[in-house]
């Protein structure tokens, strides 16, 4: 059998004897080398097709085919196919519910973004999706920074829609070409980080809505925003402050008993809109907006125009809107991807994370040829979705309706609607951003990764939602490249009554052979950290040897188990090791090279110059042989 | 033993019933946490200080601990204490054959800076190192951006000045910071493919010395140089040219001999100065300046002035001299650093490169001071000490007194050189480069690493030595974010006749128990792969589960030997891959989790959601146990 052929003759000790007995030992089998189009064209596929998109149209019949082609360009038609009437009472309650958690939400994110409220309604007519907090507050804050809102309304208008043109070209794009990893640079952590120093933010931006204040910062640091606090106590209105704390603690107490009741979901959905029309109501009643109260004013009635005349692909402004663009359009991205994820896993179906974005992206870019700035998937909607028994995207469409109706007709209803009410509404639905569970997690697994979660949320509380996100990608980042120049490296010992070889730190009982040092390497061998990995491997054996009363090294095993490919710096590294060692009379081994591996050592000629009975099956196979070879070298030296 | 204790009580199989017995297996040893300093801690040390270089001082009485921390400060003391007068010979003939080749090539360097050729002289005083061609060109193509040096030489010279005194702080900084790893993110196969380009454009550029072109491009890309040169026929000298190639001829000729026959070395270091010399005196007697051959002329006499009222600490220039600064010591560096551990290697001695890159930095801060521009380890330089015997850096003294002679005394000598015997010698210095059988084996191992290869070479050749080189950093960069977004995974198989289990890919002949998916994940589990680990997990089950007359997969055993790390995104993906098994009636079990690992499972609650049970010590045992299981099951059902 190939696996346990050796190859004849004798093995050559390293003081040079030639040594007959050599026990049993496996062979490593050296693949044939694939060439060039295999081994690219393997990392490709893994890196854009690895959840094999095609797979299920293979060995089909042409009809069929073209029938899951056409579900897979139209989702719809996975449902729409099969829909009875019954399903539809589900989808119309859930669709209403959501609606009316909607609009109050929308016309409160639409402030947010510098926007007209109406440009926040219409944005929610798309399916499933909506303006959400975190993403309308870093596209105003974007937008902010080139064009004033209050300066020049109509021009900011044109920005944003521009902008959110371009997320939805790059969200497309990203997913087209398949490059949806990209989202995956930013860690768990960074974003629990990020997600809560965004709500904090938010909440604190509420502050001009709840105690009335009419010159506001537009910065959104905590600094910044104190300071204009408290530098405009004049401008204060207790009616205001009243109606919001009182809504407030209203919302608060509904999404608490949602949560110890999941069957009293409703109170909390439909507890927004029921705040907005009592809260409007009474102003409108005591006339309070004559007192001082502002309110939301004339709302533009009807559909939403077209918008496409209005987006700028010349001038100087285009830069600045495809990076606002770009920006909010990843951001968007980690939201939306990541709510599809949890949604997925709870009803246990796969989402294509690809697709998705393209789906997101197509809905930006039509959004913002209708006057919709840029909308992700909300994380509340979905769940009060969910959880009012959503069958289908039918609930949706019944949601769009329902805010079409609003737009068409009842929009002059809002005009008594006092601005604090939506600020309450913002903050009761961003306090749900502020994960303390989650950091505790975080804190509990991995201090590293807490790290980031506090600073990418110091970054936003203290300077910006940008630098708050630059902080947090860095982390991601440093992260990663600590991973690959300092891998990690353990000394080997024996389980006592195993053939295993075990990290020594882990188990400190096993045992070690006298004059051997096994290593392993627990990380690809890449140019970032060859030179490490070969400093470290030296390093082992020179604090073997610096032991007092040890046996000389004369023996290095590198368990390359982990090892799972090895690139030219790598190799260079490892024939120089090979020759450093040789210098000093030890003996260099390899025990398990994986295919990559073993190739890449034969095509180097390091195999030859090796020796390849210096590749073992096992550390415990390397082990034995070489201590077979020492006690034949004691045994020769004691006679 | 603790290795071998199993806890009390039965086992739950999944389907919930007890079983009595278990077969004797290992167990996995839970460390206790060690803590967010311990665990950031050894990170920062393994990050900074994995060379332990204060290990020597440890255990030592106080006056050998001052001792090896003055050494430690001044190396030189390690060599002077010890110098006898024989070693002096060598160092003699070492120290003078050097400058006969520093002396010439300094002079050609200057040129490639855009600096007169007396700063390119001065900058070599210091030890072991000169200017080198890669870095003379960066730094003057950099430099060119800025300021033209033809229209204001004074105003330039202060830039260069000022831009080695920033590459000096940076390099110094990086040394003191111990950030030296930072250049390990240039990988072999991106700079040998952007030495090759370097060379190229460098030969190119001499073509002005050597044609004798006035009007030469101060661009340096293939196409504008192709311009230039066939654009001024007109200016082309025919003597220029017979020089130029005569003397490039005999010096290409004089370098393959002393390849061939090592001993015969000297006739290539001395070969450039015995041309410029005969160069020299061919024109000064045939007086062919007269008649067009362009030559040095008049080299200021004397030693180096203070330059350091002329560094630019404010105005426009100072964030230029800054970037350049950083960019060339970042090339500098990296040159410098693997020519001494190339040596290193020979003679089989460490270098700290951290230490090497607080000499470099000194030493370009002083050089700043007089006017000297950015230095590093010169290759050919080093390879010449090398085989003319040096013994000490005395050689290195020799070499600075004899171009400080050069200075005082042999300056006007040169005023007849003609140019083009300096483009001679810069090509046929900088030919050795190209290094085509590096890019062979690069081939050969790894074609990725070819493409970085090719991208580095055609970036220089047809753009710029800073595209080139941002080109070779990207693909760097894309190799590293390839490798932990898409880590390598394996269906593993057990070989016949052992308990071990390999990838069935490599061993084709390994057997797969039925019912059982067994995997190998080969990378960390961090947010940047989490998820592609999860699907990729889930999606071996399902290809499994969908071969025609397979068992119903029950067990899924997820192998961590090589996963060395898992952040709290990995944690998280486990988790939901867990319970997605779980609402498939699958069990997931996990064999032999590093000691990291198996205390985030642990502190994170995954442990003990998913049952120490489940948790092996080794592939062969999670199989054993599970198929004991099904076989239980199995024979339960058809009774």
């Amino acid at each position: 059998m190939a696996l346990h052929d050796r190859e004849g003759g004798g093995t050559a000790a390293p003081n040079g004897q030639l040594v007959e007995e050599v026990p049993l030992v496996h062979k490593v089998l050296v693949p044939p080398p694939g060439g060039i189009f295999k081994e690219v064209g393997q990392g490709i596929w893994e890196t854009f097709f690895y959840d094999a998109p095609v797979d299920r149209f293979r060995g089909q019949s042409k009809r069929i085919k073209s029938w899951l082609g056409l579900k897979f360009l139209f989702p719809m038609l996975e449902w729409i196919t099969s829909y009875k009437s019954r399903m539809f009472v589900g989808d119309l309650i859930a669709g209403i519910t959501i609606a009316s958690l909607a609009i109050p939400q929308d016309l409160g994110y639409s402030k947010l973004a510098g926007v007209p409220p109406v440009n926040g309604l219409w944005s929610s007519r798309d399916i499933a999706i909506g303006p959400v907090a975190v993403v309308s507050l870093l596209m105003g804050t974007l937008l902010k920074q080139e064009i004033s809102p209050t300066e020049q309304p109509a021009l900011y208008l044109q920005l944003a829609f521009t902008a959110t043109f371009f997320a939805g070209i790059f969200q497309t794009g990203l997913g087209i070409l398949r490059l949806g990893f990209v989202i995956q640079f930013l860690s768990h952590a960074a974003i629990v980080g990020f997600m809560a120093g965004a709500a904090v933010t938010i909440a604190l931006q509420q502050l001009k809505g709840l105690l009335n204040i009419t010159n506001f910062t537009t910065d959104t640091d905590f600094v910044s925003v104190m300071k204009s606090v408290f530098g405009h106590i004049d401008e204060w209105n207790w009616r205001s402050i009243v109606i919001g704390l009182a809504f407030l603690s209203f919302l608060v107490a509904a999404k608490v008993l949602a949560k110890k009741k999941p069957k009293l979901f409703w109170v909390s959905a439909i507890a927004p809109l029921t705040s907005v029309i009592l809260a409007t109501v009474f102003v409108f009643v005591f006339r309070a907006d004559k007192r001082g109260v502002k309110v939301v004013g004339h709302i533009k009635q009807g559909v939403n125009p077209s918008s496409a005349d209005q987006l700028l692909f010349t001038g100087k402004y285009v830069g600045a809107a495809a990076k606002i663009g770009l920006v909010t359009s990843l951001i968007a991205l980690t939201e939306g991807v990541a709510i599809g994820r949890t949604f997925a896993a709870l009803r246990d179906y796969h989402i294509d994370g690809n697709k998705e974005m393209i789906a997101f992206g197509i809905m930006n870019i039509c959004g913002s040829l209708t006057s919709c700035y840029c909308a992700t998937g909300s994380f509340s909607r979905s769940a009060v979705n969910y959880q009012a028994g959503v069958k289908t995207a039918m609930a949706n469409v019944v949601m769009a309706i329902t805010v079409l109706i609003t737009l068409l007709f009842l929009t002059p209803l809002f005009k008594y609607t006092p601005n604090t009410i939506l600020s309450a509404i913002i903050i009761s639905a961003v306090l749900s951003l502020i994960d303390f569970k989650a950091a505790w997690i975080i804190w509990k697994i991995d201090k590293f990764d807490f790290l980031a979660t506090l600073g990418a949320f110091f970054g936003v509380f203290f300077v910006s939602v940008e630098i708050g996100l630059l902080i947090a990608v860095c982390i991601s980042f440093v992260k990663i490249l600590f991973n690959v120049t300092r891998p990690h490296t353990a000394l080997l010992g024996n389980i006592p009554g195993t053939n295993v070889y075990r990290n020594l730190q882990q188990y400190p009982k096993a045992t070690v052979a006298p004059g051997i040092v096994a290593v392993r390497v627990d990380a690809a061998i890449y140019f970032s950290n060859s030179q490490y990995i070969h400093d470290k491997a030296l390093r082992y054996v020179e604090d073997e040897m610096a032991k007092p009363g040890s046996t000389p090294i004369q023996y290095l095993i590198i368990d390359l188990t982990p090892v799972t490919n090895i690139d030219t710096s790598g190799i260079i590294a490892m024939e120089e090791l090979q020759r450093i060692l040789k210098k000093r009379k030890i003996q260099l081994a390899f025990a398990n090279p994986g295919s990559q591996v073993i190739q890449k050592f034969d095509s180097s000629g390091l195999l030859e110059e090796l020796g390849s009975e210096w590749i073992f099956f096992t550390v415990g196979e390397a082990v034995q042989v070489c201590s077979m070879f020492l006690n034949k070298a004691a045994g020769e030296g004691s006679v």
